[in-house]
């Protein structure tokens, strides 16, 4: 029993952290368009299909079968052979993690009700490279109960949970993914989803770029058929706009990743709780009276401040946007100087975009005891590298947790070795990647039956109508009932009584 | 006895109210775009400019002095007799009113520090139509000390405090205005303002949109040498974008209304604040445990919301917005339908921007002592006219609270007659309106100092960066202390280390 | 101008706050032994009976009428002459005020109804020394409704409404009582309601000690009648002990100032709404971002600071008990001592109980414009007499609202000149003196019922049990439902499913 | 690495938890006084002592030596011999673990220093019965620093912490326990710490009450050298009390389970974070928009609604208690009968101490999905037995997490099978424990140094001046200055300079 429970953190999330975690550590692309050139189509390997990832597991990780999937012969029950994973006979584990998850994605669910009159992704295939996950599982067969076939790849090297891939391929589904793949499996998956005889993709599903590099590199003819692309990360979303502003994007794109959505749910409230959630497990801590610095106010900042205030730290938080700051100061907040503070506080907390936030001269200065951590993206914001050096002793006192010692004796706590701490040591709910999976699936859609000449060769937003449609049915969830416009009040305020219902500079 | 009590919220505050509340009333003629008809260029006077202004009084509203400010012979103690005030005597008075402004406006005052090297409106003209107050003082001395020279009217025939009129008049500024004018005297105070032998105006500040109107219709020429319009208003600049569709607008225009500072004061924090408020000084009920529906969660619905949910209240929530639903279901409120609580609610709020949403039918069904009142826009949202009737009888308890009374002895407690409760029973923080001065002022200089081509005849948006200058321009106050980047860092992100920090869409 | 803006408070609230500040204010007496001598039996009339009371008004205050009511020959409509009111001709108006307070005192009407079968109260003759307000009209009628006799005479010189004086003595209750009596007229009054022909009291309701006192030294046999006494007051109950202590209590006595119910409104949750109330009636600042410093953190203290951080504030804390100093801490609060953070904090709050906690020299030490203001007891917190001198300038800029000017200019804005906040600048709702009244009310009942040997001649804290119903009673206010015990849950917890459920040592 | 990782909730919690879940499991002895009589003196061991503790763990449990510590001959470094632990070479480890739980428990770490003077505890020969944890090793070694000689067995077959024991025997500690005693162990082990050869105690400790219970029975004659008892659990504290209610009781007895900084962190402030944390490691759920009954609002039922609430969750509250039911009022929550939400909540908290709270009833009419949990005591709460049941599924999904499934397919998520969420899915943090040992440390000093005849043969609360001292050793912690009376006022208030501050009723 006991042996089954020390799993329990880490079973059937580590595929779910990968898709946020990557999603997240991929914004420096955006933001750093200087430096796109070392990361351009020449490359064999976005970075972040092959990032560490340290906290994925699965029920099946213990595993002593050493076999590539690639050298073996499977088939489903059916007979059926067009996949590879891991082991096809862990379909019955990954069923029961799809049923759960299905659960908890009740948007996707009625959109597969919705969907039994009509077949809006009839005739529709799509290709899709995305992490492998009982959430992803849904997403697909709901694809395919709106019509679509669909093959998959898998969009890290690390994140699929093996079970799930059995669990879809037994389903039918040809999946290629597996966990641990090498980077030449990586490549190898993802031309098994594309080059196939007699099936041609229509529409690409995309969670970094690397399915859409591969076919431009390779398969630069499959545009002519393809009507879209669905991109849901930033660094794809990144890539896109530059093939956009190359004048080399050659079929419509949909950027999902900044619809409001989307964007409040994965900052704002889920780092509401995956603030306390990620301290509490690495640290047992008690939050109440301890004193806290979060560098930065934008959403993430804006989350993690309110939860921590709520729990009785007190709050301190640096920017260097004058407007946030004021926000800040308007929620309660004292607004400081890193410098001001950080002999005192008792916990660091970056959430900042930025680099080299937390330096060592500030690791330098912190108390004993003090808590550092990272919730803003990749592994930039606290100069970990300036850690590593020889008067300092490293100790690793739990997974996620290292001690770093000064030669006085004063212990610094850093955290998954300043990588994204929502991601390594928390989990991401699934209500927030079912209203990822929605909008996704509402943008294959909308692409897929836009009339002829509605999207030309550019990245576009979700209309905003589609955001407010995902929002709408994620509603039941909690039991939400919406009010409805008269016909003289639509007309009063000059709306569409089925919305859209705000400007598109709207601030929510 | 009651007419002594009407009069208790009112004292001092007049003039602000005024501000906003006009500000605010106006919101409706840009979301009826199929209505501007009967608003349009050839009417004499702006609805708002002369709405019942029932809380509006000053100090000297007992004057017994009956004879109108324009048949006086007035000179200041310079000998200067170029304006038009109700009693110049009283300038000692509205001094120490516009010096403690000034102690709560110190960005404006931050402005006139940084001036006394350069003078960036030097040469400028102002012709300004405000709400004359205190604050409004601060504003045009400031512009003063900018290097312009100013005249200005009232934008509201009742809100003018006319000590404050009286202190600028006797430190030189032409003024032209009183508390009571006329309809006559409103325009003839606009056109003393304009109609200038040997001066004419080269900026326009309004509020409202009638002073351009005016010049519009009388001194079309007088367009040449005006190098733009700052307009505050909703209803301003609504009329500015029908100029302007119309190609008619023949010099640049800004819109400050919708710069995210003001915004976020005008709606999220200062509602916080002002339910509250309202509440307590018409009613003094306790909110602990009592139950109270929120009508529309936008940024006004957000700030009573969480004010009333962190006295005790418990708060439901309407929306016709899933997106803002949403919003509303992760902030802890029930979304529900108006019908489904209305029995049960110690409290109805409405925030919509909407017409009858609280109709005779809910009326009829709320229970005994509910609370009905409106802090959103105009005084549609409760259909007020709905309890004209004969079997209902209006009892008045205090100044803005009346009871009105079913045939079975039911009362409903409604205040402000459902016109605006924050600006009717509560007042706006200068701190708030510093903001607004302040964004004013740096939008003159702007438009004043942009080099030929910048703006063109068109609408123009602050630009982010003066927002953040503005913002910045707060920070002291709250002993804020900003961060500022490295060069590596402003690399890094690909920002200017002085802004603008966010791109345009950024939702703060 | 200013005599019109000092009433600005004042209106119909007036009452209400002489009742509370009274009782509160006595806290110092019961706290200070060592004084307790200079206010023993001999003086002819207690401290709070005469104190200023500032804010007093009502609506007949314009009343020319300066006949003193002791020579006026007053009747009712039924021809009856026991009272002594202003002006009986007030009733109507006065009638209403009390209807309206009934709506608001649902315990004290739900006694009524279950009175209509018993009257436990039959026989009692009661007599009073309040505050005259219409809920204490609302506890007269009631206990009238129950069976009581009663005769009523005002405990404070200043805080008597007229109107529903007279209201009361038009439905037949002997009171004796109007705003503005001399202190002769005080002991007159009181003499009025004990010294009858042919009638004795054989109950005490006492608000301060005033009649309990009188009735020992002027009628010391009566208390051969009298089953005993209840007091609401602080002080009234500090003198109880004392006679208790020195052997000379000579019936049995109801201290009703400690029962859980009455202490958790009166302090947490009325002081939670009344510091914003008051801060913002006379100031208009706004909260957000504001830095306060609020010395004690008490019930009051973390009324306070629960508000103004809900608020946006910035609470800083200072305390002598390291046990709410915890308290402090973990509800994520900086402890610190005052001089640590008097130089930056924009608002000081007292709740301290104590004296001279904030001194002249923490008040040189304050920042301009910084708000200082008082939410504990009595005036000694604010070393308020320190500021009179000759070098600082005292300026009256509303009611309740000094600004104390240093030499160079520097203002400190001090409320209420150092008295409480909370009863000179808010209101108390009626929901926390409905709760008050009903104890009042069954704490008679309880000692005229009582079997005898019950009660000896102590003083008694009300039975757990009736507190617990005086909560019941308010529950149907917010439609709460009460769970009730099953048999086999009462048995498995050692209860009696009626109550009490709590041992005496609760903190709730 | 990972299969490092897989442990890393599990150790070094273990043993923190058990020491706490055992206090509370006992709580229902102290409430049903009426079936004491089967747990009395007769009985070989306590019911929490052999508890079953599923979620227990340590570095070494993977250990394949079977040998039973009894049968192995170990001595420390120095040669000593007089203990018995699993495996003395792990002394290193727990070393680490006590330095690290050292840094969090400044009280005691400053009690040691302030006894490099005086020994307190000179001469003490202190004999303890407790949980063995790091936290209880500084506990230990601090009473060693003030002078005392230490013996020590386990409170509970399951939760020492081997290494710890190692550590401890290593550093010349007398201690008798290891994981996983059997029953006649656990008695031997008692007895090695008594039944000593030259070494009597003079001081009890202990926690649950059989180390006293076997003196008790095997050796009265000890106590007459026995100073006091200190007693840290509710069980034992039970017992203590029949002790004394039936004569027997033969020294005095200090119960610390009462005190009041214990009481509001093992209640309200802990629960406030472990509520969160329990929830989220067991479910990964999001709390945002969640609905959710928590049953009871006392100390624990008022930590759970605050973080819930505060998290975005609506909470819903029942109670018996109307005092306590109108504090959920004035704090936001709604008060429900539990059948009048139970079809719609997300989630089921019982913190009530009762038992069937949650019926099969209930249980059959939770929605789907609905989750169910305990944070009370005990396993009574929810009616567990009831779903086992033949038509109803368990399937456990997780440690510590079942679904019970209907046969209509609806599931019920059942945490910790009705346990203590708190105890076995989160963890207490250290700086709890601190104040708990702290106050252990205190009280045995008190009762050593008390003078003759202050304390009798009875049971005793901490004194209130100790309880201040205990919170003020851990003010520091927070960088929290206390403010120090001035003679003036300490006079003033009536009060000693160094407290205590509050009457013993004063309610915190």
């Amino acid at each position: 029993m006991l042996s089954n429970k020390k799993k329990y953190i880490v079973n059937g999330n580590s595929g779910i952290k990968a898709q946020i975690q990557f999603a997240d550590q991929k914004q420096e692309f955006n933001k750093r368009p200087t430096k796109i050139g070392r990361r351009s189509l020449s490359r064999s390997i976005s970075q972040s299909s092959t990032d560490s990832y340290s906290s994925a597991a699965s029920y099946t990780d213990s595993s002593d079968d050493e076999t590539s999937p690639r050298d073996k012969q499977q088939k489903n029950s059916k007979g059926n052979s067009d996949f590879c994973v891991k082991n096809i006979k862990q379909a019955e584990f990954g069923r029961r993690e799809i049923e759960i998850a299905e659960q908890e994605m009740p948007a996707l669910m009625a959109l597969r009700k919705r969907a039994q009159g009509e077949k809006p992704l009839a005739g529709a295939k799509i290709v899709g490279c995305t992490h492998i996950t009982a959430q992803t599982a849904v997403l697909m067969e709901t694809l395919g109960a709106l019509g679509a076939q669909c093959r998959w790849a898998a969009c890290n090297i690390y994140s699929t949970l093996n079970e799930v891939a059995a669990a879809l391929a037994e389903n039918g589904f040809p999946v290629f993914a597996w966990k641990g793949e090498s980077e030449d499996d990586f490549w190898w998956c993802i031309d098994r989803c594309v080059n196939v005889e007699g099936w041609q993709p229509n529409m690409i599903l995309d969670d970094g770029g690397d399915l859409t590099h591969w076919i431009y590199k390779k398969y630069p003819n499959m545009f002519k058929k393809i009507k879209g692309i669905v991109e849901e990360s930033v660094t794809g979303v990144h890539r896109l706009y530059q093939l956009s502003k190359a004048g080399k994007l050659c079929v419509p794109a949909m950027n999902v990743n900044d619809s409001v959505t989307k964007q409040k749910f994965d900052n704002l409230y889920c780092c509401r709780e995956s603030i306390l959630d990620g301290l509490k497990r690495t640290t047992d801590m008690m939050f109440g009276g301890k004193q806290v610095v979060v560098c930065g106010y934008g959403e993430v900042g804006k989350g993690c401040c309110a939860a921590l205030k709520a729990m009785g730290s007190i709050v301190y938080v640096t920017e260097i946007d004058p407007i946030c700051a004021l926000q800040a100061c308007m929620d309660g907040f004292r607004l400081v100087k890193l410098n001001e503070v950080i002999r005192q506080v008792d916990i660091v907390i970056t959430c900042t975009g930025n680099k080299n936030v937390v330096t060592r001269e500030h690791l330098d200065r912190m108390k004993n005891s003090c808590i550092v951590c990272n919730m803003g993206h990749s592994n930039t914001e606290i100069d970990v590298a300036s850690l590593r050096t020889p008067e300092l002793t490293w100790e690793r006192v739990r997974s996620q947790v290292d001690h770093v010692i000064w030669p006085d004796g004063k212990r610094i706590v850093l955290l998954a070795e300043g990588r994204l701490l929502n991601l390594s040591c928390s989990t991401v709910p699934t209500f927030v990647l079912s209203i990822t999976a929605t909008t996704q699936a509402l943008a294959l859609i909308e692409l897929y039956n836009a009339p002829e000449g509605r999207y030309k060769q550019d990245v576009y937003l979700l209309p905003k109508k589609m955001d407010e449609y995902v929002a709408s049915l994620h509603l039941p969830t909690f039991d939400a009932h919406l009010t409805e416009l008269t016909d003289e009040q639509a007309k009063y305020l000059g709306l569409n009584k089925n919305g859209p219902f705000k400007p598109n500079y709207y601030r929510y």
